[in-house]
């Protein structure tokens, strides 16, 4: 494959080349590392790389990593203690540099800059959409809240079926160009949202729904006055160390999709997972409010019923949370993208993919990247121990 | 302005977003910066620093510097004495972290990089072109020389006026993905240049076109063995202390547009000019050979005579040569862009523009940076006395 085409991208084989060469294919805007220098993550010590452990991949089904690895069309992944990498593998012609696309992993992104107006005294989460996007008043979303849509409580009639092209979910994709159009589709995404239909009572239940988050984007747009992908840039992306520009897709008028569109390195993803399991922190500065990351990592009110979630668990401010014994919360997108944070071990995990199906093996994934953790836990344990000896 | 379009991007009023969000239209690939350090450009002391001063345009003609930025549709320029910045401005809604498109500026990125393949041995300058591509032995370049691309002596029957739908500069444009297709048109750049005819004899006279620096980056790519982005990326731009990925324009096979389409931030692109007035070296390692450089600086055979051309001069390694007292050499893209070096006061000068059209004002440019290097010099000269006083 050389060729990339708008009707096949998604699809193997073409899909294995096109989610790290996302700008080839469709129109995106830059999201700025600023200029400033990068956050080094350095190889661990001996003892605690991680080689080629076995991992748990189901209930009493174990597998070595690289056969994970391969069972889920890895392109990329980075195991991280602290700012140490354990683990750092790349398959096919991904490498350090190459930049994926991750999907509904920028749902997560959003979920967190949104910590960021909060604090600032620009957004207050009890606030109306409409107040922000007077525009989308009198559809679907005009009576729900800012926190229903971080929640993803909101109740639009949307059809999440990725596979199904007469599903919103289809629909939206076409409107923010990663389709070909159909006669009748929005003219971008915009105005898709804006023509989007009510379901139910908004709040009382959890509706996972790509393009609540395109809301929600809009909103902290409009309540910070400047486009998305420059605040993005500006309060989160320049300050976590980045080595490379971020992107995202765009639509005909240049509105991001926020809820899928943002392509990066493997290595800034990481980084990014490093701000937050530093409460936000960095060298002193304040990025993203603690309070904010805890009350994500202690999750929603609703249990999830979701392909994604095998973990169970809800959903908060747009991050997975299977409250578990240990504070993990995680990003996810399709195709096998990920974003994995334990608090317990200080663990980061990246992955990139690139699936034959869109929503294959995320059960495989919960159960390895914890018991990758479990690993680490040990094999520090055992660290620790040894160290203690040999004094 | 903002939707873009293929069929009125390059036009006013559209051009003046466009040339800075090129990635928002067209197919792109990025070009690395690495991961290392960003080579650091600080003010200058007060002394040093040009407000606004008064520049030459003309024969006897005179302006400000800001009313020659706004005759030419400035957006966004950086004047450096070594790495010091003197001058910097951002209009419109540009900033130093914009991405604009260089056009043939891109060009003298390829020739330098030609440099270090020649230095490496992976390169004889005298050696057929179609020994490196023999897909093109048919054609018009079959006869053709490495130097002869090199130097823009080669003779294919090229018309370059950008203005005409039929000459092959438009054809190029298009099958590059540039502009709307035709029926009949090549369905890349490099079937492209395999159609394009002979017109003469190579090698006699200078002949400015764009197809040559396209197939001059073919073969780097065969000789070097990988992709020309990747090529860029690992000899250059990770080289320079860049702080951002550069990108290039891509066909539908991925293959990139080298003669016009790399896009990248204004401050490294005066970061390239640096490495360049340095001598190819970056703390102690020897980027581009010096020799070539020097080679370049020291101009071509032939008088050219072209419309970017008002200094007069000669074409030598995909730059311009005026051939000076002050060993000045630049590169220059439509619509005003420019990469200005001036060896004798150690001035770089970068500038990016959206001008209404392709080939105007670069008499204005050339006695403009000529006037801003005087000034430098006499600014300099003062700044050393006084010092010489006080002490």
């Amino acid at each position: 494959v050389d060729t990339l085409s708008l009707e096949t991208w998604l699809q193997p084989p073409e899909n294995r080349l096109a989610l790290h060469e996302v700008d080839r294919l469709l129109s995106t805007t830059a999201i700025s590392r600023g200029d400033g220098r990068t956050r080094s993550l350095r190889e661990a010590s001996a003892p605690m790389i991680l080689v080629d452990p076995v991992v748990a991949i189901g209930e009493g089904e174990n597998r070595r990593l690289s056969g994970f690895l391969e069972l889920t069309s890895t392109d990329a992944i980075i195991v991280l203690r602290g700012d140490e990498i354990l683990y750092e593998k790349y398959f096919g012609d991904n490498g350090p540099q190459s930049r994926h696309i991750v999907m509904s992993v920028s749902k997560s992104l959003c979920g967190m800059l949104a910590g960021t107006l909060v604090a600032a005294g620009e957004l207050d989460p009890d606030t109306r959409t409409s107040v922000f996007v007077p525009e989308l008043a009198k559809g679907s979303w005009g009576s729900t809240t800012v926190r229903q849509l971080l929640d993803m409580t909101a109740a639009p009639d949307f059809d999440m079926n990725y596979l199904d092209p007469s599903a919103e979910v289809q629909a939206g994709d076409r409107s923010a160009g990663w389709r070909p159009r159909r006669d009748g589709d929005a003219a971008g995404t915009r105005e898709f949202l804006e023509g989007l239909r009510g379901l139910g009572e908004h709040g009382r239940e959890f509706h996972y729904c790509s393009a609540t988050t395109d809301v929600l984007a809009w909103v902290l747009e409009r309540a910070a006055g400047i486009p998305y992908e420059r605040l993005l840039g500006e309060r989160i992306w320049s300050k976590i160390g980045a080595e490379a520009d971020a992107s995202i897709t765009v639509d005909d008028h240049g509105s991001p999709y926020a809820c899928a569109g943002m392509c990066m390195r493997l290595r800034d993803l990481a980084r990014f997972g490093r701000l937050i399991l530093e409460d936000g922190r960095v060298s002193g500065e304040q990025i993203i409010p603690t309070s904010w990351i805890r009350e994500t990592a202690r999750g929603g009110l609703f249990e999830t019923e979701d392909e994604f979630d095998r973990a169970s668990g809800t959903y908060k401010n747009q991050w997975w949370v299977p409250s578990d014994d240990r504070g993990t919360f995680y990003a996810v997108g399709i195709f096998g993208q990920y974003l994995w944070l334990d608090p317990a071990t200080d663990l980061t995990i990246a992955k990139f993919s690139s699936q034959p199906k869109p929503l294959d093996h995320s059960e495989e994934h919960v159960f390895a990247f914890r018991s990758l953790s479990d690993t680490v836990a040990r094999q520090s344990s055992r660290h620790v121990l040894s160290e203690g000896i040999n004094k």
